[in-house]
């Protein structure tokens, strides 16, 4: 079997760490396996290189970022072929750049354009295991460019997908996706499997582990993901495609996501296009709206809802009352959250949306905004009842069975 | 005029010296010349680096070492832009690949092949500073290279010729080359010209500055090189080529070897291919032979002397242990040191060697060897001497004038 690693910082947060990778990696080449392994910046190096550049200049240009950046991931795939080789193994290591990764020119956020594998092929049909520098590539200039956030984690899925991996295994300080944040409701299950769109749904819960982008373009190149903890053995939860027999299944995890904010507008002038110019304006200033709710119009006006993260609440105050003249009155919260309960399972039962309103208001626990997609409910409430309401759900779905 | 700087790791040791830096290419810019800036690394950086690698292995592989070391000039050019942008600068970092640095394989100690340098040129067109991460470049298959000891000096003495720039200033924390070691002599005085050749015999004096291996190419590409101190004003000393009113100057300056030890082989049996095979066994070794004087022969044999670096005796010993056949007995003495007497002008002056040795007789200093060259005349002569041989021979041939 082929199989990608990915570590990210803490994995390789000291030379100590960095050995037991090596030894992790061994290991499963021992075992017959072909193996690529994608490395992060050891932790803090970012940091330590971010706040260099500031020194300097309070918004230093991207391309120069990226290359001041790249040099972290560098100097851990360097470390870790060596360790590989001191115990006896073929490693070579490999920049994003010789990994054949093709970007575009999008510095600091660039997406992968292209993966040319030619020579990552060639190493491993040598018997050699790659070790990649993530979260970097060049573009068509030849300049380096960085990926972003979990950067890394998308070189890993990407290189899977070119080089037909039978497994991307994801490595970090937890050992897999849980059916609900452990801190919030101690009796959270690992989960065996998730499924691509439960991922994408679940994200806060798998925050920790790996960016929405990567499960995306895992979904796309069909690349199963294994989220793993280099701190142990543990099995581990495979992120995949949706599997037939998983219609028995009718809810895989809660989400909560406590940097909520709501805002409500009340009365707005019912003529088309106005709630497109509310958005654009908000998208304008760079106000990532989350949730959006518009209620069904009567005597010429409607009600519109969103939700923004909590310390983008003021910019959007700014950005509304620039709407005086076509609203009523405007009503902000920052003390809510988004409960949500996602399973690919509800497709079919309308009655998982039921079980959760009961659920809560059982609880006293008010439901002030209700969005649904097939495959996830969410529900914004007092932030208050964050936890309890959580749990609540948790029980209900009978989760920890 | 476009001009080659290269700021070494003190001048580049920390934010503060990278922003003074900036400081004084901007004013060479704002002077209106155009700028390729070669960076090392921080100081410290490298080592500590290196220390990394050796936690995993006494035995690194050169191919990962490269590619880890090759980060920290990378980290620098990037800081480097940065300030110069943020002066409102145009300037634009480059990795040794992006500069067009092509070298051979031999990791950790590459030569430089060639030098495309099609993008510099663009982007001199356009008006940008150029800051190149120095030390390294890549290799056919794609694979960072780096170029060994003082291989910033050598990368940019290699752009300055394929840009045909006006000159290269080696920036170091010393001002100059000097007639002497200012620590020996405090009489000695700064340089303003010193030729290639020169330069070369003189290398003990320059070795704070730069390696002999950069001179040498300064020297068949025509590079002017200018070593100049990154903490002052002050002029700094040429290396150029020899020029013909040069011939005035007898003597340039007085060199000081202090790790010699001297090897002396007696009645070494007079045939044809002995010497060879005596070096050739210590070539073998990695022992670094510097000088090597053989007297006529008489009576079928010869004596043979040598000096090598005295950490290298004991190593030179059992290698010529080996030859107890062939040889009567051997002396060695590792308390000895080389002073050098160099300069163009004695080419055609007989009478400078017999200066120096009338000289050193006076002040009562034995010596122990003599080789020369075209434009040098070095003696070994007991440690203990060399400070005084050194004022000495400053004096004789009226340096400090």
């Amino acid at each position: 079997m082929l199989i990608v690693h990915k570590y990210g910082g803490t994995s390789v947060g000291s030379l100590e760490r960095i050995e037991s990778v090596a030894t992790r990696v061994a290991k499963a080449k021992d075992q017959g396996n072909d193996l690529i392994v994608v490395v992060s910046a050891m932790s803090g190096e970012t940091n330590k290189l971010i706040g260099y550049a500031e020194h300097f200049s309070q918004n230093p240009s991207k391309r120069e970022m990226d290359m001041l950046l790249s040099s972290g991931e560098r100097v851990t795939a360097a470390l870790l072929a060596i360790a590989l080789q001191e115990k006896g193994y073929d490693a070579i290591a490999m920049s994003g750049r010789q990994a054949g990764i093709k970007t575009d020119s999008t510095h600091t956020y660039a997406r992968i354009s292209s993966i040319d594998p030619t020579l990552m092929k060639n190493e491993i049909k040598a018997g050699k295991i790659i070790v990649v520098a993530g979260f970097q590539g060049i573009n068509e200039d030849g300049s380096v460019t960085t990926l972003g956030r979990g950067g890394s984690d998308l070189s890993a899925v990407a290189i899977a997908g070119a080089m037909s991996a039978d497994a991307c295994e994801i490595y970090s300080d937890v050992d897999g996706i849980y059916t609900t944040d452990p801190r919030v409701e101690p009796k959270a299950k690992k989960m065996d499997f998730v499924s691509y769109d439960e991922m994408l749904e679940l994200a806060s819960l798998g925050a920790k582990v790996l960016q929405n982008r990567s499960v995306e373009l895992a979904k796309k190149l069909k690349v199963k993901i294994v989220a793993k903890s280099s701190f142990s053995d543990a099995e581990g939860t495979v992120i995949g495609e949706e599997k037939k027999d998983m219609e028995a299944v009718l809810v895989s995890g809660i989400a909560l996501d406590r940097n909520q904010a709501r805002v409500t507008i009340r009365e707005v002038a019912d003529r088309p296009g106005i709630a497109a110019e509310i958005f654009t304006a908000l998208a304008d200033e760079q106000i990532n709206v989350d949730m959006i709710i518009q209620n069904a119009s009567s005597d010429g006006t409607t009600n519109l809802g969103f939700t923004v993260p909590q310390n983008e609440i003021n910019r959007a105050k700014s950005v509304i009352e620039g709407f005086d003249h076509d609203i009523g009155s405007m009503d902000f919260d920052d003390s809510v959250c988004k409960v949500s309960v996602v399973g690919v399972g509800m497709k079919s039962h309308s009655g998982v949306a039921a079980t959760a309103f009961t659920a809560l208001a059982k609880e006293n626990i008010n439901i002030e905004m209700i969005s649904t997609s097939e495959i996830k409910i969410s529900m914004i409430i007092a932030e208050k009842y964050a936890e309890l309401a959580v749990r609540t759900l948790h029980d209900v779905y009978k989760l920890d069975v």
